[in-house]
This record gives C-alpha cells, structure tokens and sequence, in this order.
C-alpha cells in the first residue's frame, strides 16, 4: 500500500513491457484466472491513473479500487455488460462529478485515464476490461458515493483465464490507411 | 509509410521505453526542438492511435497526420490554446462525427485514442500537447473535412525544446490518497 500522499511508488518498473509491447497486447479480457494480482502492482496500475492528463488539470475523478469477492460479485450487476467483473482479481470504478454539464466534461479525460489504466495493466501482463455502468443507483449504493459523485465505468483487472498478453499482429480494427490521412481528408 | 492496410509495422519496439517509464515522463510539451521525427515512428504512433479500444469497436476516429510548416501554423489558429502547433514536428488531428449525439458518445474513446497516442509518443522520447478546437470551421477548411466529420482534438508532438523526457518524480496532481479509495468511498 503506498502511504505517502505523493510519493513515487518507484519499484517495479523493471517488471513493465515495453510501451509498443503493451500497446500491442492489450486485449480485452473477460474471464480471468484464479489467481490474485499484487497489491504493489496494482497500486502502480492506480499510480498511472492519478498521472492522466486532464483539461486545465482538473482531475475530475477519484477511483475506487474494489478486491473483495462479495462486492465484485454484486458490482457486476450494474450492468448487462459487467459480468466479467465478478471473476476480475480486482476491479477500479471510475468515479466522476454526478452533475450533468461536469459529467460529459468529464468524458474525454475519464477515457484518458481508463487507457492509461489498461496499459499500465497491459505492460504487467494484467489484463482488463471495461464496462459502462447501467444501474447508477446500485453502484452508488455498493460503493458508498456522495450524492455529487456518480460511477461511471467499471475496469475490471487480473491475469487471463486463457493465454498470456502477448502482442496481437492482426488486430480488429479499419484498415491504417482507411483511418490515417496525410496533411488532408 | 505504411502500405499495407492492417500490417503490423513491427520494427521499432526496442527503441520504445517501457510503459512505466513513459507514464511518468509524459508531460505537457509547448515548444518543440527544430529537429523532425523520423516518419515511421509516426506511423507506430498512428497504429496505437488506431488500436485503441471503443464501445462496440465503432471506431468513431480518423487521424490527420498534418507535417507540412504552412499548414501547421494556420491550425495553431483554431483555438488560443492551440499555438504549440504551430512550431511541432508534426500534429494529427483527430477526426470525430459531427452529428451532435455521436460526438459527445465519442468523446470517451477519443479520449483513450488521445491516451494511446501520448503514450507512445513518450515511449520514443516524442513530447505531445493536446489541444481544443474553438474555430471548427477554420479546421474543416484547412483538413478538407466532409460534412460529417468535425475535428475534435489536436496533438502535436515534437522532441522537447528543453529537456528530453524522463521520469517526473512528484506530479503536479491531487495525491495519491485522495483519489485512490479502497473497497468503498
């Protein structure tokens, strides 16, 4: 657990793939191994998520790590899409301003910080996913929120049920020259 | 460039710090060295932009790879933010839907793809600025946009003006402990 407020939690960076690397292996991963992941690592993975960038550096999130089965297990009813979170190693939720206008303001910056997350996660061979969160009321509940706060996202972590993370060389996605333009559409 | 339309351009990783590393380096970059990124490692950078995940795998996104000088200092006038364009290596803009429900839907993967892009940029030593875009119309002129389309966001990148990019010890962010919760709230 890091215990000061704004250390560099420093170890472990030598344990961390190479950026192409992760960039290249993450995937998302919905059935996770039996196996728990670090708490050291996942501090590293929440260490990422607190350096994202925000516009004008307003931070408009707090994250709560959840590792207890019975609340992983409940949380993954938020949503028809969250099943995998109840068999994650352990899961972040993605708290953001509750109030409408700071919401989607909130958006673009929530969708740096899940990235920076996941790659993180990626480059220590931890796997993640990620899921909207339907059931509003019911995270707000299982996680205690403040009335000002609501969750917006789910990632669930932990090591793959299948394979290792290893890089994907023909992924799904358009075509590079379909989505890439030089100097002009 | 890249020919082939979902080849993996492969070479390169080794140059690539590894995740941790670029997660703390990445910092906001406003002036730019008077020295070009070499074009494929742009173009790795363009394939994490591309590789990035999205709801559904929709995708929302083109990337407009913009190098050419007189081009570059006429976008840096899209916005009072935006002058660090003018005098980058290079800057893509990313391209969203200009319908209004599918622009704000888009905004949270725009973000991941934004993410993906600083990232990578830091892994090569490549430093990144993000910027809004106030005058949209100005930007479709210059990027012969279509009229579904809009830009939504510029990064410019460039080798830093005054020092290269390494790890940053204590952040300019809300600590550690404020943000990161445990089980609950």
């Amino acid at each position: 657990m890091m215990s000061g407020n704004d250390e560099d939690p420093g170890g472990g960076a030598g344990e961390f793939m190479s950026v192409w690397d992760a960039i290249r292996s993450r995937r998302n991963v919905r059935a996770f191994a039996d196996r728990p992941v670090d708490p050291a690592h996942l501090d590293l993975i929440l260490e990422a998520a607190r350096r994202s960038p925000s516009s004008q550096n307003w931070q408009p999130w707090d994250f709560v790590l959840v590792t207890g089965r019975e609340r992983l297990v409940e949380l993954a009813k938020v949503w028809q899409g969250a099943g995998h979170v109840a068999g994650s190693a352990a899961t972040i939720a993605l708290i953001a301003p509750a109030a409408d206008n700071q919401y989607q303001r909130a958006q673009f910056d929530l969708g740096q910080a899940t990235m920076s997350i996941m790659l993180a996660a990626a480059g220590l061979g931890i796997g993640s996913c990620h899921s909207g969160v339907g059931d509003k009321q019911l995270a707000r509940e299982l996680l205690s929120l403040p009335q000002d706060r609501e969750c917006s996202f789910l990632i669930s972590l932990g090591y793959p049920a299948d394979r290792p993370l290893t890089p994907i060389s023909k992924p799904a996605r358009k075509p590079f020259d379909e989505v890439v333009h030089r100097e002009r559409w």
